[in-house]
């Protein structure tokens, strides 16, 4: 086990009844709030005129700022950094999934900092503070509601960046699982995929032993790969989302990568493609991963056969164990169709025209490697999007 | 699932790196430490004289209060309350295992008291601020170091109570699995008890459906079992006593009772044994949790059915599910008789004269139940005892 610090402060509201808890919660970091969200389906839902209400109800004035699109945008950032500081705001709260919340967590470092916050998503500075972000979540897939991190895409060249830092974790976060169960079932794959990306992502590692963490981990994935296809056949199955919206928190809170370097290339592999062609990152997520397997599993035939056992109840065979690695990446493949993803290029429109200039992007220019269970350089990534086709 | 808040902010530090640390970490809590321990085998072993070199190091004027006992005891709180006190303590840093770690919390709680700080294990009172408390662990065990949990034993009356209280998680844990390495067989033993205990306490719920959780204990048990054997085999094997270290900590740290609730009657009917014969905690658990099974088994034969199977590898038998559950109360008895436990009364030479005494203390004279899986009374509590005999 590799030595670790690990500390994840996000206070968690978990169910039915805390919602009209959120002005009193709110109020414990300040006066001034500006909720953030994305479009119209939190206001049609019923849930933005709740938090108004509840802000306004705990004495709080509160400003608003919609719009964040899947993969958000920089320019709304600027925008929200404006607005933060013309109004003095002691408290963003993002309201949605991922994107509403790494859209928050850009303009929270951005708002106390006097350089351009694209720099923390290039590595240029290392963001030290950000004003409290609070969330209430709509949708189990990203993990932002309690992780560290934070994804935006710069649209001048299409770049897609994280970063990651500890005044990012929110406050606190609300999850209600009712408020997926209006979520389209394109949008829960979606969801689904992600979570399991994150778990798998940390699984894939060359750190050892981890015997811990790897139990812990299949349990999440078994979780999710359980409830997923529950929720897609009923929809309004409040037992199931409470499975797999607190799965998806979980998968991505840090804690299932103590001890261990996890890989993330796909993650970053992905970026490009949702950078460039504009797809969810999830669909993106269900086309790369398999073929990122296809191309490490001989680093670590093992690990591959214990993931397809433990996780998809492959038969052990011990005498040819690729053969139980490759069953593991069919079964995840299956899985992912079953849910309703696409897992080949080809299926979504994208031919193999741009894998050059998306490998070069993803590893600026060969200037490094992406992924650490087998470190990738651009001739790497080219090879994985054709295996992807 | 019900509805929860969960939050644990405790920063943890694990491996062997941050020990040296100490200094730098403390002084994030103030400038003068309370340094709280048991006997001498902190001394002995080094930690102790490495502590002192570490906050003398930053530059912290530190005070020292040893003598610490298993199952800790009032008075020594009392005497730590005014060492605090007098000495305008900032910080207490326990070193050592549940008992010292325990101790710091009452005594933290205790400072900025003006009543009583037995007021907080009776109930009379609810501690709503403490000093802050560090630790540096060594011993794997009670979940003491991020959990918000105390049990101190009142020795007029012997009365062993707990309280648990937001401001008693530790801000921080230094967790060095090396520290474990010299620990006496028993003590491991009864370390692995302890830990597997605060697991299946959580999982015996009759909140459904929790399957995430389940699999998240089922898959901490497993880590435990897969790793005790290990450790008593090969004392001084680092990774081993890195999972079961950390295992240890995760088991005892709320995350694994989100939205379930837990039994907890074995650890009452426990610490009733402990206070009043003195005998360890884990050695006491030992004996209670499978008479208290056995007790238990028949209000949800699936649960203890699914327990066997998936903890234990019991096979399934669908047929005769009671069947299954007896075999996995067999294989807890038969793994804890491996690592040296005993698993019943009469094998420690405690007989049937204060089986009475004992059930009504537990119950404080039957004025409440206890356990929340099958809420005990007196008389059930007298029925468990003979079951261990």
């Amino acid at each position: 086990m590799d030595d670790f610090v690990f500390q994840n402060p996000t206070r968690i509201y978990f169910g039915k009844s805390h919602e009209t808890e959120v002005g009193r919660i709110a109020s414990q970091y300040g006066r001034r709030v500006l909720v953030h969200f994305g479009g119209q389906s939190a206001e049609r839902s019923g849930l933005l005129p709740l938090i108004r209400k509840e802000l306004a109800g705990a004495g709080l004035a509160y400003f608003e700022l919609g719009g964040v699109q899947p993969n958000p945008r920089l320019s709304l950032v600027y925008r929200g950094i404006e607005l933060c500081r013309e109004n003095k705001i002691d408290l963003i709260l993002a309201v949605g999934g991922g994107s509403a919340i790494d859209s928050a967590k850009a303009i929270a470092a951005g708002v106390p900092y006097s350089g351009d916050v694209w720099d923390f998503y290039t590595g240029r500075a290392a963001p030290e503070k950000a004003l409290p972000i609070g969330t209430v979540l709509t949708i189990p897939a990203a993990g932002s509601e309690s992780s560290p991190g934070s994804v935006i895409t710069k649209e001048e060249g299409l770049l897609k960046r994280a970063v990651n830092a500890d005044c990012l974790f929110p406050r606190f976060s609300i999850l209600n699982p009712e408020r997926a169960t209006t979520l389209p079932s394109a949008q829960v794959a979606n969801g689904v995929t992600d979570i399991m990306c994150h778990l798998m992502e940390r699984y894939f590692t060359n750190s050892r032993p981890v015997e811990f963490t790897d139990r812990l981990i299949e349990a999440t994935l078994r979780t999710v790969i359980a409830s997923a296809p529950r929720v897609l056949a009923n929809p309004t199955s409040y037992d199931d989302w409470a499975e797999l919206m607190w799965a998806g928190t979980i998968a991505h809170n840090n804690l299932l990568n103590t001890g261990r370097e996890g890989d993330w290339a796909s993650h970053d592999i992905e970026h490009e493609l949702s950078a460039l062609y504009d797809i969810a990152h999830g669909a993106g997520l269900a086309i790369v991963t398999p073929a990122w397997m296809k191309y490490a599993l001989k680093h670590d035939v093992a690990r591959f056969a214990q993931y397809a056992v433990r996780v998809w109840g492959a038969e052990d065979n011990y005498f040819d164990p690729e053969r139980v690695a490759r069953e593991g990446i069919a079964r995840l493949e299956a899985f992912w169709r079953s849910v309703g993803q696409k897992v080949r290029l080809s299926e979504i429109g994208i031919d193999d025209s741009r894998f050059t200039e998306m490998a070069r992007k993803c590893t600026d220019g060969d200037t490094h490697s992406v992924g650490h269970f087998v470190p990738l350089h651009s001739k790497d990534i080219e090879a994985i999007y054709r295996l992807a086709l």
